[in-house]
């Protein structure tokens, strides 16, 4: 065992963000319903980059200037202005491949943001659709890492903590991890692993309620799926790119 | 099965109190180590009242106006020009009969102070000492509730969680919980449950390894056993006294 393990912590609400040194520590940007679960999906399927930003005008400019893809969503739906939305099955190959997709939504890309304003100098993206890439990604690095969810305007939520239970789960004995928030994460994602959309479902999580509203149940299942769009979104330039 | 159940939330961190409507709730201020398990406890052994007080000087000025106990911390330590610390074992019935205990602590009468300027009107205070009180007194009263943890300097703590999860667990039929912080405080219980001094010890709980630190382990131990000062600390009018 080394004796100086690179920490982690977790940062279950974007209101605590600012508790945390982040500019020394990888940042992985956590949305997994649905922002981050659709920008490995639209990579993995071709995108030549996807563009996140924190405000629809911007979305729209960027659109313009790329000749990209506009899309976003606010409270769980399209907004008017931009072409499209925020869940991972409109981006299949056959639509995506070869073009730029700029993306705002309501709580990923605000916190990438926030991330970058805070001083955040190596930020990537995980959800379940790229587990094993962000997993592998972390242990390879040897860097302090600051697992950031998204949640729900603020509010903590199930999904996002449950996905930061599943990294720690499988790098845990790679990091020294001296946070409360992260053993917390652990033991919601050892409680549900076993199913993880029946848990959201029976427990009644709160974007399982928004969502189901809008019909969306077949994004959820999706989001919950390991390694469906496997690789890593690395940030740089204002673009998130295969790592 | 009623139709209009009350609600509850569960709030992990101070930080996130301003997303809540407390002004129509009852809110539980939960601080495990030591604020919560201290009050309950001096109340017990025959304290006239508690006044939780929000500064060192304030503590001073009231300890002298009621002739009564000064008490205190700050970091986890007794502080300069207060008569007493903030552990339970401090307060046993010879000392602290029929005194008044003014106390100031790091995060939990700062948390009430934060509750009572957002305009709480109804505010308690929850610990394993007074698990029973606490939950009888949520089931009996039929409002809406808030549990609002401590935490410490705004960072999530895992043993306020267990306590909020501890009373979710024994009140949550009798509620409409649409709130992923309580799922998450719940399932943290569930896991802990059968030894909780073993799991935040296994777990190196931050405040575990914080007291410890200083030697007290008895006071963790003590603090996470049920109804050892099992009375509802009640508050009004700048006290805390038996409700």
């Amino acid at each position: 065992m080394a004796d100086h393990k690179p920490t982690l912590y977790t940062v279950l609400s974007p209101a605590l963000l600012n508790l945390y040194d982040i500019d020394n520590a990888i940042v992985v940007i956590i949305d997994v319903l649905r922002a981050t679960s659709t920008i490995p999906t639209a990579l993995y399927n071709g995108a030549t980059c996807v563009m996140p930003v924190d405000s629809v005008e911007r979305c729209i400019e960027l659109g313009k200037a790329t000749n990209g893809i506009t899309a976003g969503e606010r409270e769980g739906k399209v907004i008017e202005g931009l072409q499209h939305g925020n869940s991972p099955f409109e981006y299949y190959p056959e639509f995506i491949k070869d073009k730029v997709l700029v993306l705002t939504t309501t709580n990923g890309t605000k916190l990438l943001h926030m991330a970058l304003e805070r001083g955040a100098k190596n930020i990537v993206t995980g959800s379940f659709a790229n587990l094993s890439a962000v997993v592998d990604y972390l242990i390879s690095q040897k860097q302090n890492v600051i697992l950031a969810c998204a949640a729900w305007k603020n509010k903590i939520n199930i999904e996002d903590t449950l996905f930061a239970g599943a990294v720690i789960n499988k790098v845990k004995a790679h990091f020294d991890i001296n946070c409360d928030s992260s053993v917390i994460a652990d033991a919601l994602y050892n409680e549900a692993k076993d199913d993880l959309y029946a848990f959201i479902k029976n427990k009644k999580a709160s974007h399982y309620i928004r969502l189901s509203g809008y019909g969306l149940e077949k994004d959820i299942q999706h989001c919950l799926i390991p390694d469906t769009a496997n690789i890593l979104p690395l940030y740089g330039d204002g673009k998130l790119c295969i790592g």
